[in-house]
Formats: C-alpha cells, sequence, structure tokens
C-alpha cells in the first residue's frame, strides 16, 4: 500500500499507539449518517503536542492522508478519511490544561469533550456555553465552527475561542491569539482554522471562553396552531432584543418523533422550546416581555421548568433529536442537514423545506436553533434504498438553493465535509480561488483532510 | 517617476478624480498622530466597486502601491501611503445601501462613517454599536479591527460585521459571508479581511449586524482612591457577569487631562466612566449589583447621569481624551499606544505603565475599555525632540512587553500599521510564516499597503 512506508515509521515512533486492527479501522470509520464505513489504514493515538508534529512530519514526507478524528459526531463526514491514510485519534489529548476562573478562560486540549470540560468546571461558577446537542470533542467543535442551542446568546464557537496551538502540515507548531479579550495584530489565523475541518492543520490546544453561570435559569416550552407563527413569536422576540439563551422550535414531525421515541405525550403541534438565562429580576422581566409576544402570536400551553431537573429531561429530549428522528422511520438512517437563513426568511425557508419533503415523500422532522435563523432538516432514508437517496439528495440540494436564494448559507453548523462540496462555488463564487490559494499555501502536498470542503477543481469548472 | 505610468492610465479612467495637487496629496499625507506627513503621488476617488476593481487591475499591471483611505483616524499609520502610489479615498463610497430592521443589518459602503450610519437608522430603533471615540469610516474600522468602549457588551467590529465584498489586488471582486448570523462553509475570509490593514484586499461593501436601541440607558461615574482599587472593581463586576454597556477606567492624569481640556472640575483620582443597557428593571438590578461591588471596592462619589444631554456630555469628554491627553502638553503632539491583557493582570500592566512613565520622564495619560482587558496610554512628544521621541519609543516597547509577559497582545484595538512591526515576531512566532505565505498568495506584487503590518523580512531574521 501506498502509505506503508509512513505506517512503518510511525509504529516506530508510536509503538501499540498506532494500530491497523481491522476491529479500530472500521470504528475510526463509522460515523452517524448515511455515509458507508470509510476505514482509515491506521489509527494514530499521540499524546502531546510534539508527538503530533512527528507524525505530520512523517506523513508529510511521505505524502500520506491525515485526518483529525475527536468524537465522531460530525454530521458531514470530516473525520472519515476518504482517502486513507492516517485517522488521528486525539481521544488521549483529552485534559483540562489551566483555568483562569478571575479572566473567565480555560485552556485544554483538542480531544476533550464539552460535557467533560463543564464537569471540571462545575465548582468554579463558571461553564463552557457551545452546545451543539452531542457530547463533541473541542477540538472537533472549533474544527468545524459547532454552535448549537446557546449560539443565539453566547455565540458560536467562533466567539468562544481566544487562542489555538495548531500543527500545520509539515509539523511545524503555531500558536494564535492569545488570553486577552481581542487583538488588532495580524491576520487573524484564529478564525482562519476554526470551520477549516482539518484541513489547514491540527489543532492541538483551544483557549476558551467560559461564562458565569447564571444566577437564575428558567426554561419554558409553549406550541402553535402552525410554524408562520411560532416563527413570527421568535423574530419578534429577537427584535425586540430579550437576551434569549435558548429559543428552539420544533415542527410537529418532531414533536411525533419525540413522542415515539420518549413518550413525550406532546400534542403534535409546533413547539418553542426555551431557557432564560440571569439575575431573577432579569429573567422575570424577559419571560414577561417574551409571553407578551407570545401570546400575540398564538401561543398556548405554557409550561415551565424551573427545577433542574425538569429543564435537564427538557434539554435531554431536544438533544435527543437525532434519535428522536430515527425513531420515525424504525431500521432507516438520519440524513441531517442544515441552513441558515435572515431570521426575516426563516418562515418562508421552513415553509418551503415541508412541502419539498411532502413533494419528494420523505419523512422529515425540522428543529432548529431558530433565534439564529438556523435549522435542520432530518430525513429519514434507507441507504440501500436508491430511490429515496436520489430524493433526500434533491430534497437537500433544494434546501441548499433556498437558503442562499434568501440570503443566507448552505449550513449554519454541520459544514461542508463531503456532502455539500457542490455547493462551495455556487456559495462562494470568486473567493473560492482565494481558499483554494490558501490551502495550497498551507497543504501544498494535500496531505490533510484531503477530499473535504474544497470541492474538487471539476466541480469548480462545472460551475463556472 | 516609478509610477507615472499607472496614474496616467488612472486619469484615462477617472478624469479629475484622480488629483496629484499637492495640497490633496499632504491632507492624505496627515494623521493625528507622530508620524510625519507622507504624501502619496495621487489620490483617486472611486464611485463603485467596479472603478476600484479597475483601479486595482491597473494599479497591479504596473505594480503600483495602493493604501485605502477612510476617515484618517487611525492611530498606527495605517492610512499612509509609505511606500507612495495611490491613496484610494473612499468618501464618495458612503452609502448606507439597504437596511433590514427585522433581521438587525443593514449593509453599507465602507467610506460611511459611524455617526452618519447612525443617524441614517435612527428612525428604525436600531444602532449600530462599535464606537472606537473618532468618527471613522466603517471600512477603516473593519480594515483595522476596531472596537471602542462599547465591545465590553456588544463585541468589536469583529463580531459585527457578518459579511464584506472585496476588491482583490487583481482586480478580483470576491463575496464572503452572508446575510445569516452564522455559517459553517469554508474557509472564514470575512474575518481574514477584517483587521489585514488593506494588505489583502479593499473592502468595498459591508453588512453590519444592528442592536436595538436599549429601551433604558443610565451612565454613571465613580472615583477611587488608587488605579488598584478600580481595577479590583472592574473585574469583580466582570466576573460577576454585569452586562456592562461600558466601563472605562481614566488615570488620574487622564482626568486632569479632561479639567485642563474641558474644564471637567472632577476630583484627580482615577475614575470609572459607565453605562448600562436594558429593560428598566435589568438596568436598575445592574445599577444595584454594580454599586454594591464598587463600595467593597472602595467606591466613592458616585454620580448618575440618566439624561441623554448628561450622557452626551459625558461620552463627549471621554472620546476627546485624544486631545485632552493633548491639553497637558501645550504644542505637542499625542503618541498614543494600547495593549491587551487577561483581566487577571490589568492592575499589573497599568502600574507598570505608570511606573514607566515615570522612570522615562514621560507625561503619559491612561484610560481604556478595562472590562475587555484593553488599555491606551497617550503620551506628550515633541516629534522634534529626539531624545523624548526615544524615551516614547522605549515607553511603548516596554508596555508591549509587558502585556506580552502577562499573557496578552501588543494591541487590542490600535492595530500594527507602521508603529509596531517589530513586535510581529516575538508575538506571533512561527504563525508568521503563514501570515507572509497568505499575502504571497493574495498579493503577490505586494501592492497593497506597502510597508504596514508584515515586518520588514531582516527584521523577523534579527529576532530569529
Amino acid at each position: 500500500m501506498p502509505n506503508d512506508t509512513a505506517i512503518a515509521a510511525l509504529v516506530q515512533l508510536l509503538g501499540d499507539r498506532l494500530t491497523t486492527s481491522e476491529a479500530d479501522r472500521r470504528l475510526h470509520g463509522q460515523n452517524e449518517t448515511y455515509y458507508p464505513n470509510t476505514p482509515p489504514d491506521a489509527v494514530a493515538y499521540p499524546d502531546s503536542t510534539t508527538e503530533v508534529s512527528q507524525i505530520l512530519k512523517i506523513c508529510h514526507d511521505h505524502t500520506c492522508p491525515v485526518t483529525a478524528y475527536g468524537a465522531a459526531s460530525s454530521l458531514e463526514g470530516q473525520h472519515l478519511a476518504l482517502r486513507g491514510g492516517i485517522s488521528l485519534d486525539m481521544s488521549r489529548m483529552n485534559r483540562v490544561l489551566s483555568i483562569q476562573p478571575e479572566d473567565l478562560t480555560c485552556t485544554v486540549q483538542p480531544g476533550l469533550t464539552r460535557k467533560q470540560l463543564n464537569e471540571e468546571l462545575r465548582a468554579t461558577g463558571l461553564f463552557f456555553s457551545v452546545d451543539p446537542g452531542a457530547d463533541a470533542s473541542i477540538g472537533g467543535m472549533a474544527a468545524t465552527r459547532a454552535s448549537g442551542t446557546t449560539a443565539v446568546r453566547y455565540g458560536t464557537i467562533r466567539d468562544n475561542v481566544l487562542a489555538v496551538e495548531a500543527v500545520m502540515a509539515d509539523g511545524t507548531v503555531i500558536r494564535s491569539g492569545s488570553r486577552a479579550r481581542k487583538s488588532a495584530t495580524g491576520y487573524d489565523l484564529t478564525h482562519l482554522m476554526i470551520g477549516s475541518e482539518g484541513t489547514l492543520g491540527i489543532l492541538t490546544e483551544l483557549t476558551l471562553k467560559l461564562h458565569g453561570q447564571p444566577e437564575c435559569i428558567t426554561a419554558a416550552t409553549c406550541r402553535f396552531e402552525n410554524v408562520g407563527q411560532a416563527v413570527a413569536c421568535v423574530i419578534a422576540t429577537i427584535q425586540c432584543g430579550i437576551p434569549m439563551a435558548r429559543i428552539e422550535l420544533l415542527d410537529h414531525m418532531m414533536v411525533r418523533g419525540f413522542n415515539t421515541y420518549a413518550n413525550a405525550g406532546l400534542p403534535e403541534e409546533p413547539h418553542l422550546f426555551l431557557e432564560f438565562h440571569g439575575a431573577p429580576g432579569a429573567v422575570a422581566e424577559q419571560m414577561a416581555s417574551f409571553e407578551e409576544i407570545a401570546q400575540d402570536s398564538g401561543a398556548r400551553g405554557w409550561r415551565t421548568a424551573t427545577t433542574t431537573e425538569d429543564r435537564n429531561a427538557l434539554w435531554a429530549m431536544r438533544h435527543n433529536a437525532h434519535y428522536a428522528s430515527a425513531a420515525l422511520g424504525p431500521g432507516k438512517h438520519i440524513w441531517p442537514t442544515d441552513v441558515c437563513v435572515p431570521i426575516s426568511h426563516l418562515a418562508e425557508a421552513i415553509a418551503q423545506s415541508q412541502a419539498d419533503a411532502k413533494r419528494l415523500n420523505l419523512t422529515a422532522t425540522i428543529v432548529g436553533h431558530v433565534g439564529d435563523g438556523n435549522f435542520h432538516a432530518g430525513l429519514s432514508v434507507d441507504p440501500n434504498d436508491a430511490d429515496e437517496m436520489a430524493r433526500a439528495h434533491t430534497f437537500t440540494h433544494t434546501l441548499g438553493e433556498t437558503a442562499l436564494r434568501l440570503g443566507g448559507t448552505v449550513s449554519g453548523e454541520h459544514g461542508i465535509g463531503i456532502g455539500k462540496q457542490d455547493f462551495m462555488t455556487v456559495e462562494h463564487g470568486p473567493a473560492l480561488t482565494y481558499m483554494r490559494a490558501i490551502k495550497q499555501a498551507f497543504d501544498p502536498k494535500g496531505i490533510l483532510n484531503p477530499g473535504k470542503l474544497l470541492p474538487p477543481e471539476f466541480l469548480q469548472e462545472a460551475a463556472e
């Protein structure tokens, strides 16, 4: 095999932390969605930045592909070693390196998951806010520019990473950013690395912003006769500047999924799941303002969840949306997709996607971080049913086109990976040339996560 | 002159919107600080993106430098045509192209100033939050990664630009980002352009986040016996998560400047200037929480400013800090510098800079956006006094080193420009190689704002 010499050198370096076992390779070829198992040639388990650098040097010398692997929760196949080579499993680099409570910052290794981090932060009164649902690794979240339910209040991972250490294609270790809240010195490599899906470098350390645990947290739910009303309520809430901590929309199909998967017993109508954070007076004021807007928008069935147990149950249900969607099609896989549009076009985008699903005879749930204009469609598909897969592809493609037509983007948080490369030219036009120039300058041999994010040149040419 | 053929072609294109008059060239060579007048060879006044593209094509063909010029309020010489060539004056491209009140966004041309924009937004109930004091152009603010007094609550310009259109070195027009609140598609060129100081491309359109005008705004001031107490109060306030809209520290020298310049009649002790935004109940709650912390920190002389007039007077005074600093040394210029450190090191950084000023026999005011850990020193200097200029250089250099030693950055918001290039290698280390690679890939002829931001290669070598 072409990568055999690289693998031999890596065995020298890592000993039994370099495996080529069938089981380990298959494990690292798995994904949450509809992509076939895509095993790498070998799996490396580095312990330190120095080792990552040494691994990259070897792979660079031998032109062997390297694909970073965190918690494998990415939804567009970002962690799959599409062209073989090494799956760089970061799970051993999962330490909290330091916490600075007085600065509301911490520095962590990339293999740490968000739940592990929040567990370690518990005693400090601080928390890490980015919450994409899955217990993703921090490095993976940064690499894929993750966000989730709390982004409407606390920002996406992009807003919450102050600094990174990264190992570049040839093994060079760089640092970008600092523990200071802001900087105006030089090109913003930190944010260039965030969302680059491991195609420009491997993140080995991240300095994160933390937030104080709110004095008071109250969750609530309400429901509407139709999605249009729910979206109107969301738009008015955002426009009024109510600092929502979470504002999630679930369409009737998603509610049906929760009823099926978790016996939620909810009326099968569109719902909003909400959370308010702040000092007690501020939370009361926010809730009163929201309730007024909600009533004007036709909300009913207002329920609050003030105890920690009730809130946890609510968000656990929400976070199981992927599995609840799957419950609507037993034995099927979920093809998840997301788009993000200006909030004024949210109702149109959702209505369009519901109509598309119906037209294409697909079972689709819709759930989203609607305060950001971001929503997900979860399609039940059978990967062996070529016709259904083709219809799902049509749905995804049409949804992306709808988002672009409405001034949005083909992904708010799932990213490009393998799944959406054919949109890159349409969304970015001539800017794509400059993205390619960066890739060429940073990784001239193309060893970092090859086949992802940037479309193959022929796709670009075909679209021009 | 080497740029004569380019200028002749530009006259063909622009007619009398290309000038080479001595007066116009000198006007575009001016700056607010201590740099000598640095006139360009010619000044171009484009009317449109198409014209900017045509200008860049001509300059690219003739390898003629192009330096963008906004409101000339940059503080590290970013707008000066250091290597001659064309000063690209964006003042005619100053329109608000569209406002989407329901999305809290607008799209503007780069020559528009922040005050012009807020004037146009007045009727919408929305405002553009970034406020660096000077009535800077939006394009210049983005190019230099500006922030200012309200960044602690609403973020810097980086957080408030959703999308840009830019003309690249060879005249190619690109777009990056969209009106959607977030995106996970492709490399983040938007944030790469922001803070690149016109060295990677010329911004020709910006889509901005807007914020709802708060229902209630209250400003306040209080004073402390020493800077340490004031900083302790700031740290506790930020740690408690009080969502301050503004929290500005002024040392006793800055207060003396306000007394001299504006007859402020303030006790010459360190002050905090504050602002609270929100619903009435939330503002009252924030103020009560702050007052409690302030009293514990030894604050006295608590005064509030609830009327619009009183607030405007307060912030007008604050925004005249540059001129108030100048008033302490009649006939002198101000050498402004800024750093940003983790907030836990703020007291140490400020104490160090005060001690340095004393040791070096310099008159220095200190004022800053301390909620971000960002502060400014304003040195009174006589550019003709070589010894004083050398001491000011030593001060700036020492302050930068202090900031780096404390885990911060050599500039929170003024940028690199001409003034801080010798820090780039120290602050960024091997990452600088990747910045150079981007510059080389985007502007291989080096026509965009040459001599800025990236240090000359020999400086890098000397530091290695």
